[in-house]
């Protein structure tokens, strides 16, 4: 049997554990999976193109796990009452191939993305970073702004959204957080005396949030908009000014900022400013930048701490996913032995 | 929200609808799609592989409909009392990307072989066949028996197994259809005036269930055994005598017998015979073969066809697979609207 977690068990998991360890450990889980990154089998991504979107499948595997995730992005959906990116997935048993755990994945992705991107900056924000601008408010936002709270004690947001109603509905879910806010009424007036600019705009196409002489020395700039390929949002010049950190570069060079650049631009795997063997940010005065793209070792990081929090608080139910069959070599008796078993919807 | 059928369900679903309807109906929907075969997005599967066995994850798409299903194969499994190969699939709406079904789909992957199968013989076995030999009596064999039976008019069948008690299961289950069953005591016995015939053991390696000398002139062998690199079941020679038809060539040259002969061996995809673009059996005396190694388009049509019958029926459960926000743009607001939401396993 496997367990299934909707979203809303996913979020019953979170406020039982409580939004600030789970924001904790989901951070210890990727950082010690960011630490083994070498131990993963990274497959690329299985995208398929639609005139209305995209729907992908990322699977990552260590010795013991194996995740998938299912995910679409579809810019068309606001438009009928629906999310533009949903998700769910789930870890099997290397050793049987059974699995173990399926859960939507729309909430977990927005926590393990905000996770990353607070794990990132501890290697590359000046240490004493307090202020970060948000730009772009939509779904993401929340998350990226709790998380720098919790995980890097960022406790001044300087936000913007073309939508007015967006900066609304943050200040509205972040109230009850201890951080102060300012609504600013352009990027630029966003980006001034921030140590952390994080830029998470929607717009499908090459756009040009963060240009050059917005961004003063010494910051540290966490760009997540651009995430496939097609779809940007800082400027070249900006970028050649960075030092760039990126998730895994064979992907990141298709779908990332980087995709504007040469494809033999430096960049550094995260991984390795996580574990040491390579330098984050060198000097106080130096411009980093991640380039988030989302990468399913992420996925795999997230739901083997749901999985783990499912055992601890005991939330979600158990499905049969997959037959069990009292002889395993008898599987057409399943049709006769329950004949009288219906479920309606 | 989308609609979650076990194998349970699935079960309920072919009784309700009665297994042979069933059949005729998996037989239609794989037909029609075969028939526009060059509609669909045939991406390669993508496989994991591990010291105890591989996953899988097959997708195929048209313009409407996505489907993809996780799939295992891990030979040691019946030593825990676990099986082989077990699988779950979803449908999703290419339009939005939103699931609309997850179902088990161990059953589901055995009845699309069965009736893919059968489909193939319709264009390559002599029309008046009527004794088939099945060699290999493990889980799948019920199931050729059974399309074969409703689709072909197959109702002689002379069986063979190393293990006796597979012979006894399968007996056992078929008692109820209305076909003669001849039990043989070695493959080559069970060939003896065979029209067709059916190999399917679970040797994993490269082994000889079939030579040439076993099959006579007019036969038509159904060969599903060699389903993955290394393993095959039909001698090279009688490869080499036979006109040989496969699912998709790419991927049944890793995969199939034919990865025993030159990547440029000619073969005919089935599908082209199914249209009646190209010939399928030429003569009385001509030896066909399919090559059978399972295909994503042929889990597209039986997901296809449960979301249909369990309409029809109302046998199913809807969940929330993914999160259904009242509004698209505040997923962050999930996590405080639901606080009293808990689930317990």
């Amino acid at each position: 049997m496997a367990v299934f977690l909707d979203a809303h068990d996913v979020a019953a998991i979170v406020n039982e554990t409580g939004l600030e360890s789970f924001w904790l450990r989901l951070h210890d889980y990727l950082r010690h999976d960011f630490l083994r990154w070498e131990e993963f089998d990274k497959s690329p991504r299985s995208a398929c193109h639609f005139p209305s979107g995209v729907i992908e499948l990322m699977p990552a595997s260590d010795h013991a796990a194996y995740a998938f995730k299912f995910v679409n992005g579809h810019p068309g959906n606001t438009r009928r009452g629906l999310q533009t990116v949903v998700a769910f997935g789930a870890l099997a048993d290397v050793e049987t191939g059974y699995p173990l755990l399926l859960a939507d994945m729309t909430l977990a992705t927005a926590f393990r993305t905000g996770a990353a991107s607070a794990l990132a900056a501890r290697s590359l924000a000046r240490p004493d970073s307090r202020t970060m601008a948000i730009i772009g408010l939509g779904a993401q936002s929340e998350f990226q702004a709790c998380a720098f709270r919790v995980i890097m004690g960022v406790d001044n947001l300087r936000i913007f959204d073309i939508d007015p109603r967006a900066a609304e509905k943050f200040a509205r879910n972040m109230a009850r957080f201890d951080v102060s806010i300012i609504r600013c009424s352009s990027a630029e007036e966003a980006t001034v005396d921030a140590d952390i600019v994080t830029t998470i705009t929607a717009d499908k196409k090459r756009a040009t949030v963060l240009s050059g002489n917005m961004i003063g020395a010494g910051a540290h700039i966490n760009a997540l908009g651009g995430d496939c390929p097609g779809k940007t949002e800082i400027s070249r010049d900006l970028l050649l000014r960075s030092n760039i950190f990126v998730e895994y570069a064979p992907q990141t060079r298709l779908e990332g900022e980087i995709q504007q650049l040469a494809p033999d631009h430096p960049v550094t795997e995260i991984w390795e400013t996580i574990s040491g063997a390579k330098p984050g940010r060198r000097s106080e005065r130096e411009i980093t930048l991640f380039d988030g793209v989302g990468f399913a070792v992420e996925d795999f990081s997230v739901l083997r701490l749901l999985m783990d929090l499912s055992r601890e608080t005991g939330v979600g139910q158990t499905i049969e996913l997959v037959a069990e069959l009292a002889d395993p070599k008898n599987l057409f008796g399943l049709l006769q032995l329950r004949n009288n078993e219906r479920r309606y919807a």
